[in-house]
């Protein structure tokens, strides 16, 4: 099994879920190589030493890496999925930060055999993007979903987790389904819930523009992922299509039973659904 | 026109608004009363050094008040305003924290002739409630809505936005209705869809319990408020059922909108969507 402390590790892609582990991860290997199509990315890496060295040409920043990490929205993570089989190394450990998995994995799957393929997802980020919002304690405490095929081995999954673990993640093991499943539901569609409250928001601002000034703490905090990177999240949802749809649906069946009750104006059943719903909220978030 | 730092004034209530309101007036005013029913809070209140004096007697609470605060749910203060007519000094100025305004201005208007009333909103809060979660700060920077009556001189105005810039919050005059309308959409809405979202994580976690450890930022942002305390939001939302009500279905109107465009996979339509939102978002909290 390679030790992470040995590996020259390449990151593609230098936003902020790339810069934010180059950072974590610079000093802990054998070399860290940030690769970056805009030039002006790879200078601000270099100055705030996310990264030992920089490149714009792919072959170049792949030719000796033992672990490579995708860092771009989805569908260029595919794209580059489709490409990279013959630009890697023998033996490369090749993992992900795509946040959703079923139809990246399914790509892997194509991958030439030298190549050791894990689907990976962090589940952190912030509503600002690229290098300048890169923090290198970013994954620190945070759950890192990995997504292993059947073609991965121990010792490939084993350096996954080590990658993980070295930048303060927790490793959590899962099918590609099951993590699109739960992140269609814990992130993907706080999303859209966001998106449609500015939505909401904006259409009652043209009727009474103080709607901004009065739009406080709790509005904040509810709509705050709908500034995050748009092309992020059109990757996200277009590839996650069927799972966002369903968990919106289930939303709505459960938003239309509380707002019943609202005007409904049954107290005790409002009450107790209010009550239920703190009580588990304390529960997730002790 | 009588000067804030003349005054008496009573805070009726010392949970987390009345508390914390407490604090950033004391010293700012000639004696600051609160009255509580439970020993124990006005001991913590006393020990914290947010009021001068405290009693659990009403009567003797508002004796000699120049300035009384209702600082209770709402419902709770519909109540007092019933009640608390013959025990107000001539000339006193009666404000409220409620966060809906319809009906308290409407039991406002029965009070007698010789006290001044004055609806109040302040738009801020903390998830977690009582005295423990006081904050002398809380008010600072955020917007006050102030809702006078046709009967309210504007002396007994000037005071209460007196008392609110004392605190370094903005005053922001309206009338009772708009003000629930804001309030619904900015405020009571994004409390329903955090419960909502709560109850649909919770509904998955049924199947994959898995949901809690990856609940990460997004999820913890969209669902703070949910935590925050029921008897509060079951006033507000009893008192403002008809504003909530309609809120929401404008809300699922814009959900449905945005999760039809990811149905339809259609790619230009949707980035120029969550584009819009995004730039929205960024003027709303730049």
């Amino acid at each position: 099994v390679k030790r992470l402390s040995d590996c020259r590790i390449t990151i593609v892609g230098l936003g902020l879920m790339g810069g934010s582990l180059a950072g974590a991860l610079r000093g802990q290997c054998r070399e860290l190589t940030g690769v970056e199509r805009q030039p002006a990315v790879l200078a601000v890496a270099l100055s705030r030493q996310l990264i030992d060295r920089g490149t714009t040409d792919l072959g170049a920043g792949l030719a000796r890496a033992d672990v490579v990490v995708l860092a771009t929205p989805v569908r260029t993570i595919l794209k580059l999925l489709g490409e990279i089989g013959p630009l890697l190394p023998a033996g490369c450990l090749l993992l992900d930060l795509g946040s959703t998995k079923a139809q990246v994995v399914a790509r892997m799957e194509a991958l030439p055999d030298h190549v050791q393929p894990l689907g990976g997802h962090p589940m952190c980020g912030k509503e600002v993007s690229g290098i300048e919002a890169a923090d290198p304690d970013l994954y620190q405490g945070q759950t890192w979903m990995l997504c292993p095929l059947l073609r991965t081995t121990p010792a490939a999954l084993a350096l996954g987790c080590a990658l993980v673990t070295a930048v303060g993640a927790r490793p959590l093991v899962l099918d590609a389904a099951r993590q699109d499943d739960l992140s269609g539901t814990v992130s993907h569609l706080p999303y859209l819930l966001a998106c449609a409250l500015i939505d909401t928001a904006h259409a009652v601002a043209a009727a009474d523009p103080a709607v901004g000034e009065v739009a406080a703490g709790g509005f904040c905090d509810t709509s705050r992922v709908a500034a995050s990177d748009v092309t992020m999240w059109l990757d996200i949802l277009l590839t996650n299509r069927e799972v966002v749809v369903q968990a919106v649906r289930t939303y709505q069946a459960h938003l239309d039973q509380l707002v019943g009750l609202v005007a409904g104006g049954d107290e005790v059943a409002l009450r107790a659904a209010l009550g239920a719903v703190r009580e588990k909220r304390l529960e997730m978030f002790p």
